[in-house]
C-alpha cells in the first residue's frame, strides 16, 4: 500500500469550525499526488443530508474543522505513475469512500463500503493518519481505487449526487433483485434526494412505482415529472388500507423517527423493505406485520466501487441524473439552512469551480 | 369444499371463560365427522405461550369461552369417506391451522399459514361460521388437509410441541438456508420452548450454535444437555462485543420488548436475524447496525402443512423432540401460572387422555 505522508498541497475549501450549522472559507493541505493517486479539479459537489448531520455534530463524532462533501465530480489534473485507466482531462467522480483495507473479504468482493477499516471521504482517518477532507473544496487527491468514470452523456452537475444518493438506492435495488423484476411493484417512502432517484431507477427497469409520502402536494410532480404510477398519502388510513399486501418491495428513505408497521402492511407475504436512511432514533418495528407476512426489513449503506461504476454506466445508458438546484459557493450556508427544512428539490449541488458555463 | 354444519358431538374440554388467566372444565359440541374429516382422540396437548396470551385476552381478540391448544397429538378414531392416507389407529398431529381458503396462491404453495383466510385451531372462525376450539379437549375433528402423521419413532407427548414450537423455528431455518449451511454460525436468543428446539435443529444440521440469554444459569444446560457450542450473557457488554460480526444467522425467540441493536451487531455483514416471537410492543430497530452491516430482520409465523410433515419426518430421522414437563389435566392452571413466570423447561404438555402409561 503506497502512502504519501507529505501534505504539501494548499487547497481552498469550506469547512464547519463548530456546531453552528454553517461553513466558512478554509484553507488546508492535501497530500501530494502519490504513485497510486489521481488529483482532481473539483467542479461540483452535491449536498447530502449526511453533510448536515456531520456539520451539526448530530452523531457526536465530528472532528472540526470539517470539510464536508462526498458527491464529487470533476476533471483529472494529475495521474500517478502506477495508475492506468485514468488520464488528465477525464471526467471522474468520488463518492463516500476514501480508503479501505483493500485485502479483506469485503474489499476482495468490491464491497469496500462494508470493510471494517473503511475510511469515509470526510471526517475519516486515512492510511497516513490524517483526517480526510471532502468535496467542499477546489481540489482533491484520490486513490485510484476509489475513483469512478462519469459517462460522457451525463452532465457533471446533475451526476454528482449519483455518487451517494444514486448508489445508496441502486445497491439494495440490485442486491434484492428489484432490477431483475420488471412488472414488480415498488413503494418508495419519502420523495427527496434518495427517493426521487429510486423512482427513476425503478421506472428504467420496468417496475410499477408507488410513491408514499406525507405531502399530498408532491403527487402531481411524482407522477408527471418522475413517472410514478401511483401516489399514496401515508397519513390517510383509507388509502393505506387499500394498498395492503400489494407491494413486492419498499425502499424507505425517511430519516425521521417513524414506525415501520403501516409500511410493512403494504407488502405482500415475503415482501422486502429496505431502509436506506439513518434515523438517529431507533425506528419502531411491530412484530405482527413482520411475522404474519414473513416480511423482511434490510439495511443498506452506499455501495462498493465496482457497482458504483456500473450504476453510473447504467445512468449514462438510461439518461438518469438527479434533479438538482445549483448553488454558488457563496450560497452554501443558505442552502444548508434550507436543507435542514427539507426545502430542496431534490438535491443542492455546489458549483465549486464557478465555471458552470463551460459545459463540462 | 365440504362443510358439516351439524355440531352434534359432545366433547369434554377445558376453557377460559374470562380474563382471569385460568381454565375450567367445559363441555361443548363439535361438528360431525364430514367426508373430508378425520376425528382424533386427543392424547397430548402442548401449552404454548400463545395460549396464555389468548386466555388472558392480551391481544384484545379473545372470544370466550376459549378452548386453547394447538400442539395436539392423538390417534385417529374415525375417517371420512373422502379421506385417503389416514386410517383408524394412526398416530397424528394437529398444529395451529384448522382451515384456509385452499385455493389462493399461498394455499397452492402449501403456505396455508399465510392465506388471507387462515382459520386458527382455536379462537378462529371455521368455514361453517362456528368458532374453533383447540386441543385442551378429549376429541377433535380436523379437515384432512390440516393433519400430519407423527413418525413411529417419536413419542406422542414430547412430539406435541413440535406442531407449533418446532415448525415455528424450522420454517425460517429452512427458508433462509440455515439447514443448507453446515459449519455456519447461528445465534439463538432466548432458551425457551422455541429456542431449545432451534438449538436441536441447528446441531442436527451441522451449525455452530451460540445461545444468547439473560440467564447465566442456563449455560451448563445449553452446552451439556442441548449441545450448544457457545453461550453468551446478553447483558454482559464485554461478551457481546467479543462476538461482534461473528454470526451468519440469529433466531430471536424473545417475546418481551427489547432492542434488536445489540443482537444485530453480532451478525456478519449480510447476516440475517429472524424474529419468531410476537412481542406485543414494537421492538426497537436502530438503523445504524442495520445499514452499516447490510443486515436483515425477517419475521416468520409457524409453517405450511407440507413443511410441517417434512419437519416431523426429519425429527423422526434425527430423533428430535421437545424437552417437556408432563402435567395432568388437574394441573393446567398451576402450569399456566408457572408459564406466566417462564418457569418451565421447556414446554408443558398436558396428558389429556390420562393414559400416558399406555406408551402410545
Amino acid at each position: 500500500m503506497e502512502v504519501t505522508p507529505n501534505h504539501t498541497q494548499t487547497v481552498a475549501g469550506w469547512a464547519a469550525m463548530n456546531e453552528s450549522g454553517k461553513v466558512e472559507p478554509f484553507v488546508f493541505k492535501r497530500r501530494e499526488n502519490g504513485v497510486d493517486d489521481v488529483t482532481i479539479k473539483v467542479q461540483y459537489c452535491g449536498m447530502c443530508h449526511t453533510d448536515l448531520h456531520f456539520i451539526q455534530n448530530d452523531w457526536g463524532i465530528t472532528m472540526y474543522p470539517l470539510v464536508p462533501g462526498h458527491e464529487i465530480t470533476g476533471v483529472v489534473t494529475k495521474v500517478g505513475s502506477n495508475v492506468s485507466g485514468f488520464r488528465v482531462g477525464d471526467r471522474v467522480g468520488v463518492g463516500c469512500i476514501a480508503a479501505s483495507c483493500l485485502y479483506c473479504d469485503h474489499c476482495r468482493r468490491s464491497e469496500e463500503n462494508y470493510c471494517d477499516k473503511v475510511t469515509l471521504t470526510y471526517n475519516g482517518v486515512f492510511w497516513d493518519g490524517s483526517v480526510t477532507y471532502g468535496g467542499y473544496s477546489r481540489m482533491l487527491v484520490a486513490h485510484k481505487r476509489f475513483l469512478v468514470r462519469v459517462p460522457d452523456t451525463l452532465p457533471l452537475d446533475a451526476a454528482a449526487p449519483l455518487l451517494c444518493a444514486g448508489i445508496t438506492v441502486y445497491s439494495p435495488m440490485k442486491h434484492h433483485g428489484m432490477l431483475r423484476s420488471p412488472g414488480g411493484s415498488l413503494g418508495v417512502v419519502g420523495l427527496g434526494g434518495l427517493g426521487h432517484v429510486a423512482v427513476k431507477f425503478a421506472k428504467a427497469f420496468g417496475l410499477r412505482v408507488t410513491v408514499i409520502s406525507t405531502s399530498p402536494a408532491k403527487e402531481k410532480e411524482a407522477k408527471e415529472r418522475l413517472g410514478a404510477d401511483h401516489f399514496v398519502v401515508s397519513t390517510d388510513q383509507k388509502q393505506m388500507q387499500a394498498m395492503e399486501r400489494s407491494l413486492d418491495y419498499v425502499i424507505d428513505t425517511v430519516s425521521a423517527k417513524h414506525s415501520l408497521g403501516p409500511i410493512l402492511e403494504l407488502l405482500k407475504v415475503n415482501g422486502k423493505l429496505v431502509l436506506v436512511a439513518a434515523p438517529d432514533q431507533p425506528v419502531e418495528l411491530p412484530s405482527f406485520p413482520l411475522i404474519f407476512g414473513k416480511r423482511t426489513v434490510s439495511g443498506s449503506m452506499t455501495g462498493g466501487m465496482k457497482e458504483t461504476q456500473e450504476m453510473l454506466d447504467l445512468c449514462g445508458k438510461h439518461n438518469i441524473t438527479c434533479d438538482i438546484e445549483l448553488v454558488s459557493t457563496d450560497g452554501i450556508n443558505e442552502a444548508l439552512a434550507r436543507l435542514a427544512r427539507n426545502d430542496v428539490r431534490y438535491r443542492f449541488v455546489i458549483d465549486i469551480a464557478g465555471d458552470s458555463n463551460s459545459k463540462l
